[in-house]
């Protein structure tokens, strides 16, 4: 029988979806299992998104430009415009979530064997784009004690290797749901002039910053506007995450053309996900009053209520919908599993997204979860009340 | 500035979409575009499909499973099984579109500096996947004169060498419209077998079958049943090209486990689209009647008119909606870039793909374009009269 490919040996199972055939058993055994381990809002999408859809009067689903249709991308650009990003339709191209655009950034800019430097904990995803893409993730540590902060410049420098090709800044973090200041960005901006790097920054997270924060983009950054290159999406934004539709938001134009033929060679993004994300720009103010407001609900019940469970350590996130917790087991993979294979409460169990998988130095995170707080405060009530009641049980919980 | 990556240098531009900004030039100057270019079909998706899109009670668009929806990928089986191919849902891994499906396919078998071999011409964006993957694709001719039949099983073996690990195969061929028979694939099948290569077959076009022939899946060839992994897309069968829903198909559970991996990475395909596609497998029989009876009356109403053109020769398709014809010109893709730029018949004009893209071999094709019957006669009789006078009137023409 033929070989797989080497890629195909080493790609990871994703750390946010590799327990899903846990759970699905889990559900078949009759348990009730509430998802604290992914990023699927119950939030609904707006309702003039859903309309769009509806009330649609085309009679057939076509291929779209292989960068997004047209119109799409001029509302998106006044979208920036409002956000402060100065740029036009021509600098976004609109890919199939912003999974794609990440996996196209890195593969239109680094060669197998580049290096690229970020904060760890980091998106666990972003193993796996660097392992299609043959590129190495080096790790600056940072630490839940401080909430995550960005760690000293100088840490960065000491990666740098003549394979440096870009740093990669997630804003609000994920899984941290840590909120980056201009200062630390300028910061970081220093080091990409001076190294003449990338910098990729995904701001899928932009519109959730709490306690009256505003989000920085690094696309504003001055001096190194041709290195930036944005990763979006409207997955969070608008609670669509299955429409599929992100963008690639860049002002070089080395890489827009680059970008642009990986875009054609898979011919178009979702042609129905650009339906309801065009429409979704149009979404009233008060949606997002309420979303945010509900959100910081949901972190300050959570976070409180984590914190109150003997052993366990929360921080507190500033953005996002996620933050990581420390808990008082050995190993937070088994206790994950052993959630979905061996416990319940009342027939209900809880899932969550073992950190470990979020970071690439070996042992850390191994006693840390992400959680996501994406369920509404009652149902987020008893998840945690579960949770309580699972490390009160679980067999190798440190006392 | 930093540099972007080899790949993003060398990434060609699709064959099918580089002259896309030509067109919509053309159409800001008021002129009238027909395509015959891209395997746009006008055919109306089935209404059973939108009504299922419109009809929708879900309040968020969520996230589907990694590797698609569970009553989508059942349903999937029923219809493979009802094909002849004995499979179940856990052969089927949903993908975004069929582009999707081939590029993970490539990169869970393949290695930097393998190489596949396929007939020429072959479908372009293979280039493209090829390059993502830095796999080599080697060609065997084949030839307008015979229709572009499968060349001798022998050219085949020439081009194998110790890096060769596939076989690719579209069936019914983009851009050649070539219907491969059941004993053409068995003499396929014994050098995959004999050289221990993976087989990799293409079947979007696989409704599309003419003159009484049927389509024979390779997934049904014996001996070989772990070899192959088959793509597929329900883009052409249901005209919904905008939903990208393709599927990878494969009976060998290392490639299942490694495309998987790949599908976790990206999270989900596009929930709307398997929404749409999952309903399109209840089509009523009569809808592919209809669409086969146009698809027949098209086809031989344009190799007829085409073949009527002095110097035009244009081969007979028994499959898909595609033909590779041969023109009095000397460079095509300059033709193609002169209908668009130069010329017009009273505000119209055509839009070809120029075949040298779907060749690899310099010099083949030149005179060639793809040319898809995916208009209504009317339209296409037009198209047809607008591209006999422009060869009338093209410089570059051969008298």
């Amino acid at each position: 029988m033929p070989q797989i490919s080497e890629k195909g040996k080493i790609m990871p199972a994703s750390p946010i979806r590799r327990l899903v055939p846990l759970a699905d058993k889990a559900k078949e055994r009759g348990i009730r299992v509430y998802h604290l381990n992914i990023g699927q809002p119950d939030i609904h999408t707006p309702e003039i998104a859903i309309e769009a859809m509806k009330t649609w009067t085309g009679k057939v689903v076509e291929y779209t430009n292989s960068v997004g249709n047209a119109s799409f991308r001029k509302k998106l650009a006044a979208y920036y415009r409002g956000v402060g990003v100065d740029i036009d339709e021509t600098n976004i191209l609109v890919t199939t979530g912003g999974s794609e655009a990440i996996t196209f950034a890195f593969m239109a800019t680094l060669d197998p064997g580049d290096e690229v430097i970020t904060p760890e904990p980091f998106y666990a995803n972003y193993t796996s784009f660097a392992t299609i893409c043959g590129v190495t993730i080096k790790t600056v540590p940072s630490f839940i004690e401080n909430g995550f902060a960005l760690p000293p410049v100088s840490e960065f420098e000491r990666l740098i290797t003549p394979r440096t090709k870009g740093i990669v800044i997630v804003n609000p973090g994920n899984p941290t749901g840590y909120l980056y200041s201009r200062e630390e960005l300028e910061q970081v901006a220093d080091i990409v002039k001076r190294h003449d790097l990338f910098l990729y920054t995904d701001e899928v997270y932009r519109e959730f910053c709490y306690d009256g924060l505003k989000h920085f983009s690094a696309t504003r950054l001055e001096g190194i506007e041709e290195n930036v290159i944005m990763v979006d999406s409207v997955s969070k934004r608008y609670s669509e995450c299955g429409a599929r539709v992100g963008m690639l938001i860049s002002r070089n134009k080395e890489v827009l053309s680059a970008v642009t033929r990986f875009c054609m060679a898979r011919l178009s993004p979702p042609a129905l996900g650009q339906l309801v994300a065009e429409a979704s720009l149009d979404t009233p103010p008060e949606y997002f009053a309420a979303v945010h407001h509900e959100y910081v609900a949901r972190r300050d019940y959570m976070v409180g209520a984590l914190n109150r469970i003997p052993g366990v350590v929360c921080p507190m996130p500033r953005g996002a919908f996620y933050t990581v917790v420390k808990l008082p087991v050995k190993d937070a993979d088994d206790f994950a599993r052993w959630l979905l294979e061996e416990f319940d409460d009342g027939g209900e169990t809880v899932m969550v997204a073992p950190a470990s998988g979020f970071y690439s130095t070996p042992g850390r995170g191994k006693d840390e979860v992400r959680v996501a707080y994406v369920l509404e405060i009652s149902r987020l009530k008893r998840a945690i009340e579960i949770l309580g009641r699972a490390l009160d049980a679980y067999p190798g919980r440190i006392r």
